[in-house]
């Protein structure tokens, strides 16, 4: 999927713009349209005419000469005119006849509705999308579907699709798009609940199975879109890991937020791995990962996504964690600071010329401390919203203001959603109640207005914490030097150490690797006989680890194959026969080169940096302390690969651990900075051989105190079978 | 508090069947009453007479004769009988002088609304707030109160408060109670949110300060009221963990689930503890543990509080945690399930018979699979509900019926929600988009029937877990032997063990007093001299490890007062004069006992068992794997004691790291009984000597291999300073 993609790439800036036309389309032919509105093509039809499409509609069925009251016509190709965009409602049998038709007379975009394909079809289903497929690739047709449930545009007045979430009076057209695999939770859990919160919708995509056009394509054009301000995105299957980096990379210079729900979290987290690291790199984990470095907010459910929007879409980004509150009610002032807190929210006290601008406005007050208390004062004072937040604004402590309402005068919400206007700082009103002066009036009218307003305070928290990381990833990524590559990264001397050899490498292979990449090793030489070990270990003047090498042989331990702490020569030519025996015994016939001799290695911390390629987003790089931790804790960070120094260093933060690296009661603190440099040097090795490397396991990698560096204990890589 | 609450507890029987004047009183009046609703006396009278309290008014002010054409008096003392509840509405200073007058004619109970005590009074605020509190204790009037918002009683019609959530037409009565601190919280984000969600209210109360009567007094009262289903507690701090678990009790007999909100959590989270232990069992996780061990279900935000009653109201406990769902949209199928899954829930197969009849009821279905796609056969059939409804609850396989709905017609809900009913497995509905045949029909409209509706799907997820959690709670209460002390567990013999010396004991003591109880301890003796620690090691036969004993050095190791694996009468003579010297040089002056003499252990894994005296709940014990994991990894498992074997081993389980006991990667399983059996004799050492020990710890306990038991390699025991 990637590699015929990335064959069309120059085709792709065209097609963004060029799904003008898809969108709004100047004429546009319903293929299976009939009359009436049980059946899927008549219901199509007659929501097209319903939602006001102003372009030409060419119904196309040969059993009727007129549908509501348009001419009919027996097929495509006796049209007048060539239209922009075909729907196609006809048996999945008659669809690639049909699209065929299509591709005849020179149209640009069609849309399959019909079911029946890969996601129900069974071999034959399957077949009859990959030939839909490749027609779309050899024709130059572009197809959404097959199995969608189409596209609604609010701004230019164009729907074809079955749902009825836009039955009625057209909803007026607003600023956030959703883009979704899936018709009904992207029409009905995103769009039409959006839109009952008050918010407004530019576009609505559902592009089902995916055959051709898919979510990327859809979110390139959202991105370029003027009116769009905020993505959502409900995704089933992420295309391809590049091409959504190029599009999120275009969002941010734009900063035009992504919110995606991603389904199928479980299964796939469940998918057994077949490997070890495999295992670790659970997919949903690297999902995860990757969007976050793409500054793509993640949310867990369709009701996160349009509270995440009803925030991103005023395009204030808050420069911290500080917020400020005015509140009617104690409890839900504690409530908020309480979900806040753990949320890493603070309500610091305000700077002293603020206090005293509050103090000015609600003189009944005692102290102008933060939660702000306005019981008794703000009831029937509508004008003191614009002097608080005008104060909080203008206060450097504070980043974002909160105003509570619990049962409140219409006169006061008016007065705040002024207020909140007004000011440049981001603003979320958490309304908990109802309007005592007008019992209709609800957060949806608020929301209206351009307002944020949650009814809910974990949902005004969470929102608050995707918009704090969105804030802090378009700093981050202004402020950061991207990933470049390492000195002493040599990707020619690395694909030399792999050359010969099976697929899966020896501790010693594995470590000439790293050090093509800068890592430091500890010395150490292949011993072929008990005396040649003793000869080596005589070299390093100190206590000596024996290790079985055999590329048959990737779990050295189990095979008794590994003994440490050898002091004298006799102890190392003993061990040297019992290895050697031990590992014969384990697996009779294996090729034994020998025996690793090294000297035993300085105290430390050990973790483990290991690498996998990911099938959507290719390299990725984990790490985390070694030990039981990694399969039992599974205190683990990811990313995709390479990784700058700041990334890196950001990945060891986030671990549990980190406090050990730190240094936790009186202990030294490790070398940061060497295990540091080894990730991003691994994350580099990753990312210039992926086509080499399909696993890579340093378990452990042993972190010295501060200043003393790091030492690979052991090393495993395992490459692409060759001709595979 | 809970001392006080003790010698009062012969009262509290009657207590709960008294509050009956409280929420239902036959005359009411009202200290402070005043004209208009700009004030808060005058609010609180008018909103009394619109809720339409059918009993004697006697509004108390000696500015006026009348106020809405009720007779006004100018004090307690010249009114025609004694009332059943007297509201107190005057400046704080003033109601300490009220309140006695109340006692001076009889009257059983007072609200104090008057805010300026303990919450923002001050020193003198919590003085006089003091003063209340005794004049409860010591003449018999019961007070709720101080800076509370009152009462509502939807079942008789009584209101005494401010709250506009009131106002308008009486909402009809239902069966979920509210008790909350905050007025805002408990009147406004609970009880009026629900209303507008479908639920009925009994009763709603707004306790404040609580100075007197509780939440749990109000808990008591609840679970004694035959029409109350459910109750929806707002804690900002529980008063006594006893109490607590007196009333939880009689609410599990009666099968009335509890749900808590508790407030304050990251405020207590982050409370620094003094020493080791204590910082473990840092409050907020005793708290989530003891409201687990008594069946309340906690939530963090106010609108789970309502969720989660939407489903207990039925009273429908599932069985499991497998549900069947019918679904018009894939979409939200994989949501539903992504979700559900991560929340532990399956979608198994149904069983052969409940497939044929779905295949007879759905006749365009292919497979009645599940979830089963109900598109293009549900619409306009509405009675497949029921036909479906019931072969799924009649199918083993199935626990729960979870039935998705998008854009729905109303006889589709209507169908459905008759169907639910007449089954008697718990049902859902996920109703996430609106209605197309009638667009004011809402889920609260649904709900009002009676059947649990839902519109987003975490939402839903998370309240079907606190059904399955309640219901696993009532079935292991059932077939679970509660907590009995365990044999060889000796209270007089561990009370002498600590008598003599300071606060903080010796590991040998501590050793003593953990024997008492039968944990089973290595051999080991004190030596004072280096011969006779030569002579206590040529005993052993084994390696010895060498301990400083010193009351004043709790902390070994740091103290060099630790030496292991000495196998020669030298080593052992050489290793105990070092430690002394080291211990000596560490804290001069310490009290040197000498030096323990100790077998080295067999290998194992270390864990940690530690006991806590938490101010709430009393005595806590916590587990965990030891080393790191104790402070960096926080992986530990808390319970109130005592703990049944049951119990201990859910501990256990409830750990990341159990997967190490349980054996991983070819590793033997370990001693996972002996260490059971620990932790049960520990927990009930708390229990036992709760007056005594204020903190214990273990660390670490080595688990041998299955069969081998456990062995307490070191123990710290405190207790109580004298005299303190």
């Amino acid at each position: 999927m990637v590699t015929s993609r990335a064959s069309s790439a120059t085709a792709e800036a065209p097609l963004r713009s060029a799904l003008d036309r898809f969108f709004a389309p100047r004429s546009v032919a319903l293929v299976g349209a009939t009359e009436g509105s049980s059946r899927f093509g008549g219901r199509c039809l007659g929501r097209m005419i319903e939602f006001g499409y102003a372009g030409t509609i060419f119904p196309i069925n040969p059993r009727f000469q007129e549908l509501r009251g348009l001419t009919c016509y027996a097929s495509l190709a006796d049209l007048p005119q060539v239209p922009d965009h075909v729907g196609v409602v006809v048996p999945a049998e008659a669809v690639l006849g049909v699209l065929n038709e299509c591709a005849d007379i020179g149209v640009p975009f069609a849309t399959v509705f019909t079911g029946g394909f890969a996601e129900s079809g069974g071999d034959k289903g399957r077949a009859m999308q990959a030939e839909i497929g490749r027609l779309a690739r050899d024709r130059g047709l572009r197809v959404m579907g097959p199995n969608c449930n189409g596209v609604i545009n609010f701004r230019d007045g164009f729907a074809m699709t079955t749902t009825a979430t836009i039955a009625g009076v057209r909803k007026p057209a607003g600023n956030i798009a959703v883009v979704s695999q899936s018709g009904g939770v992207g029409q009905v859990n995103t769009m039409w609940r959006a839109q009952a919160a008050g918010l407004g919708v530019s576009y609505e995509v559902s592009c089902g199975n995916s055959v051709d056009l898919d979510v990327i394509d859809f979110l390139d054009f959202m991105i370029d879109d003027e009116e769009t301000k905020v993505i959502l995105m409900v995704v089933e299957h992420i295309p391809s890991g590049p091409r959504l980096a190029a599009a999120a990379h275009r969002a941010a210079e734009r900063e035009k937020p992504i919110v995606m729900l991603k389904l199928g979290r479980t299964e796939e987290g469940g998918r057994a791995a077949a490997s070890h690291t495999g295992a670790l790199a659970a997919s949903d984990v690297v999902v995860d990962a990757a969007l976050r470095q793409l500054g793509i907010i993640r949310v867990n459910d369709t009701s996160e996504l349009y509270e995440q929007a009803m925030l991103l879409r005023t395009r204030r980004w808050p420069r911290g964690n500080r917020i400020a509150t005015t509140t009617p009610s104690g409890g839900n002032a504690v409530l908020l600071v309480d979900l806040g807190a753990a949320n890493g929210f603070t309500w610091p006290d305000y700077q002293p010329q603020t206090r005293q601008r509050l103090a000015e406005c609600l003189p009944k007050l005692g102290s102008a401390t933060n939660p702000t208390d306005v019981t008794n004062v703000a009831i029937g004072r509508a004008d003191i919203y614009s002097a608080c937040f005008d104060a909080m604004a203008a206060d450097d402590n504070i980043d974002t203001i909160v105003p509570i309402f619990t049962m409140s005068a219409s006169g006061d919400l008016q007065a705040a959603s002024e207020a909140a206007r007004s000011i440049d700082k981001p603003v979320a009103l958490l309304w908990t109640g109802g309007c005592t002066d007008n019992p209709s009036l609800a957060a949806r009218d608020v929301a209206a207005t351009g307002v944020p307003v949650f009814t809910e305070t974990m949902a005004c928290v969470r929102a608050l914490g995707g918009l704090k990381r969105y804030g802090d990833f378009l700093r981050r990524r202004q402020s950061s030097p991207s990933a470049s590559r390492p000195a002493n990264a040599d990707p020619a001397a690395a694909k030399r150490a792999l050359a010969g050899g099976g697929s899966v490498h020896t501790e010693r292979v594995s470590r000439d690797v790293l050090a093509a990449y800068g890592l430091p090793r500890l010395p150490g030489g292949l011993a072929t006989s008990a005396d040649e070990a003793a000869a080596l270990a005589a070299q390093y003047k100190a206590p000596v680890v024996l290790k079985i090498e055999s590329p048959d042989i990737p779990h050295k331990t189990e095979a008794g194959g590994v003994r440490i702490g050898l002091s004298t020569p006799d102890a190392v030519r003993e061990a040297f026969d019992e290895i050697m025996g031990s590992a014969a015994a384990y697996k009779p016939g294996a090729v034994l080169n020998g025996v690793l001799v090294q000297p035993v290695a300085p105290a430390g911390l050990d973790m483990i940096i290991g690498l996998t390629n990911d099938p959507t987003f290719g390299p990725v790089i984990v790490t985390g302390i070694g030990g039981i931790h990694v399969e039992v804790m599974r205190d683990l960070a990811y990313r995709v690969a390479p990784v700058s120094a700041d990334e890196a260093r950001a990945m060891l933060r986030e671990l549990k651990a980190y406090a050990l690296l730190e240094g936790v009661r009186g202990a030294k603190p490790r070398d940061i900075d060497a295990l540091v440099d080894a990730i991003v040097r691994v994350s580099w090795l990753g990312h210039d051989l992926k086509d080499e490397i399909v696993e890579l396991d340093i378990n452990p990698i042993r972190v010295g105190a501060a200043g003393e560096g790091v030492w690979v204990l052991d090393a495993l890589v395992s490459t692409a079978e060759r001709g595979a």
